[in-house]
């Protein structure tokens, strides 16, 4: 077992990695930029270095910086959390350049991952079913023939694109040529790389994940699905497992299909496959994250396994202990993201001074968080400011649970989500479980903003 | 189901019932003291109602106001919670006379358990083992022939004793005579009964008790053992559960037992029974607690049954949903009392303000406190400010799952018991399991005070 891990990350997550270091007996370095030397993450690690400015880009993107951090202090790995240099390939590749272990996949598959047309075709060879759609297409009257082959409405969308942007939605076969043309120059002008290809628009959509475990002894484990078609901008809002609305012959296939590609792709260490299910049940590939994703905790609360001390084992070569068949979900979770964020002024983002702080307790009731009274929070970060998970019998439990948990929740001095989140447990369409990833579209964000 | 609850309580409990009855949908009325206006139970619940002075007497022991607190409400029960009014039959009967459900077992059951004579015949009779002893002697030498059958080292023990009070040691057989007669003396000074009995003194054992559940309908449920030695001037201090020290074979004894004297005494809703066990593995009766316990919440981590919720529900006639062989032990978990004492000082009592907080967190980390970060605690009530609860797979990681929570645990303002707690443990008896009631006294007493 490594004896030193830095922690590339900050926040409530940065909190998680010490808290499973802790246990594990493991001493543990923070990063910080200026901007956070207040923050727990900085009070509860064992060690702390400030890598940079306030701006993530000269501090948590700081690569030099970080990995001096790690020198200097006798880090042995690093762990990434999510989001920030999680998914860099070079940051991964740089750190076992220098002999220090990157706790997540080799940087080849996160690199293979993190492009999305060889993530794609990657699956696709792989037996994962994968949205009806095309490869690279560079003549506009072969593209428009494909086009109509797959039906419509499809997407044109720039395979260096990402995060929503490179994307045109085409409605009709007489709208296709200028609308690929478009995406296109576009794609052009805004990635430099006018590669293209098509995809068939699916609506009434779930977003379905299966959260992967794998080992470096070739075990490959499910630990089951996560329903995350709570978003609001592609941002999941809400997440649940087990879904409401999946079958168990399609959990089995959805898990069978994922463990296979992981195998196939000799992954390792935690990772996450991302379907869109449709309203019959058939699911497609949309993308794999290569690390620790925010939702995890719904995962281990309903298999009782410790994802985070995982990942830190698997990195230190450890097998893992349990085989697809000891993984038995019990009952059922749920996290609510909690925001600095006014819905009342289109989720606005905000920050300040947490004058009162009043977190729920009770049994089956979690709250991850970077918050204290005191704290103020700086503006430069991602504005989510904690995860709040219930975990009980049933979905229906589960709901009230969460319910009671919010209504108990008191974060005074800025705005936050938490309303909304009751809004959402309490709506029919959410409570029946039929709702899918226009859910907030249709059903919040248009009454909200009159 | 009731629509409304008086909770006759107040700090941690009280927090603890108000969240059951939340998640159930049903309304709360907390009561309080003068000194309690500032308290978190009376921000959290529906409706709250003072009932008097600071003073425990004329506050949360004024039977009187509590009971028109609840007419006044509508409340259509009420839970005692633990300590207080929990075992006080004339409170239950009263409760049953003004139409209100006491949330517990008749005032009948309550009374003949809290007479530690009629407890201890009425379970030989259902067939627990009771420690070796006497009835009720007023013979002087008829109790000296008794007491050389049962041998010493034993007890005098005053019929109306209680809390450690109304005990003497007798030694030796040539002592006997002396003691007895001092006993009676004392008995008859303090208790104005002078009614006594003999016990057996048993050195080296451990304090295990069974948590019942027993519904309305004849179904009582065991929900395994907790192991409770780890006190101090009989309070206890830190519980697990499962025991380390209990064989399977005992276990099922105890349980089977337990459930059989639950089912011949026709007990209802949560209740414990405690039991003394020697280092072979026999056990005795000690005493029945017909309320919630303090420890409750491990019982709750390992076996996934939420005890207030089921308290509630069977004081509204509803049938347990399991049985027996539903009851499935998972993992370890451990509590943690923490108190407002300063260990250094002989564990004096000491109040203040609150003046940071910060509560361990992440998966599988509990802590009921009453608390909160500018709370100023008032000088009348009980010492222990939160229960930290852990639960892990195995008990070597539990315990280092509570390490790790009690080292983040920050409570500044007061002086508190977190670090006897980190001391007890890492100390070696404790990690091997091998230490009874006697521990504390042996290994922290002595040490801390020279």
């Amino acid at each position: 077992m490594f004896s030193k891990i830095l922690i590339a990350n900050r926040g409530e997550i940065a909190l998680r990695i010490i808290r499973a270091c802790k246990e594990m007996g493991v001493a543990t370095v923070a990063v910080f930029s200026t901007a956070d030397e207040n923050s727990l993450h900085v009070s509860l690690a064992d060690e702390s270095i400030c890598i940079g400015p306030a701006s993530v880009s000269d501090s948590y993107l700081n690569i030099s910086a970080i990995l001096s951090a790690a020198v200097l202090t006798g880090a042995e790995a690093i762990h990434p959390g999510y989001g920030l240099l999680s998914e860099n390939h070079k940051f991964a590749r740089l750190c076992t350049q220098c002999g220090i272990s990157f706790i997540g996949p080799s940087w080849e598959l996160i690199q293979k991952m993190g492009d999305k047309d060889q993530a794609r075709s990657t699956m696709k060879a792989a037996g994962v079913p994968v949205v009806p759609g095309s490869d690279i297409i560079n003549d506009s009257n072969e593209a428009h023939k494909k086009a109509d082959e797959i039906g419509y409405p499809l997407l044109v969308k720039a395979r260096s694109g990402g995060g929503g942007k490179g994307i045109r939605l085409v409605e009709r076969s007489e709208d296709f040529l200028n609308e690929y043309a478009l995406a296109r120059q576009e794609a052009q002008n805004t990635f430099n790389d006018d590669g293209v290809y098509l995809e068939k628009f699916l609506t009434k959509v779930k977003h379905i994940e299966i959260q992967l475990l794998c080992d470096r002894h070739r075990n490959v484990v499910a630990l089951g699905e996560r329903e995350c078609s709570i978003q609001r901008k592609n941002q999941k809002l809400l997440e649940e497992s087990p879904s409401p609305s999946i079958t168990p012959e399609i959990r089995n296939k959805m898990i069978a299909v994922s463990r296979q590609a992981a195998l196939t792709i000799g992954y390792e260490n935690a990772g996450t496959i991302e379907f869109l299910m449709d309203t019959d049940g058939h699911f497609y590939f949309m993308e794999m994250n290569t690390r620790l994703q925010v939702e995890h905790p719904i995962t281990e609360m309903v298999t009782g396994i410790d994802i985070v001390k995982w990942q830190i084992r698997i990195a230190a070569d450890l097998p893992l202990t349990f085989e697809q068949e000891d993984v038995i979900i019990r009952g059922h979770a749920i996290e609510c993201r909690i925001n600095a964020e006014n819905p009342l002024l289109n989720f606005r983002p905000n920050c300040g001074t947490i004058e009162f702080l009043h977190v729920p307790g009770g049994p089956w009731v979690r709250f991850d968080t970077l918050l204290y009274q005191g704290y103020t929070i700086p503006p430069y970060y991602d504005s989510m400011v904690g995860k709040l998970i219930v975990h009980s019998k049933t979905r229906e439990l589960t709901i009230r649970k969460m319910k009671a948990a919010l209504c108990e929740l008191v974060i005074e001095g800025i705005d936050h989500t938490s309303q909304v989140q009751l809004d959402i447990l309490s709506h029919p369409l959410f409570i029946k479980g039929d709702y899918y990833t226009d859910f907030m579209e249709n059903e919040f964000d248009k009454p909200l903003l009159n």
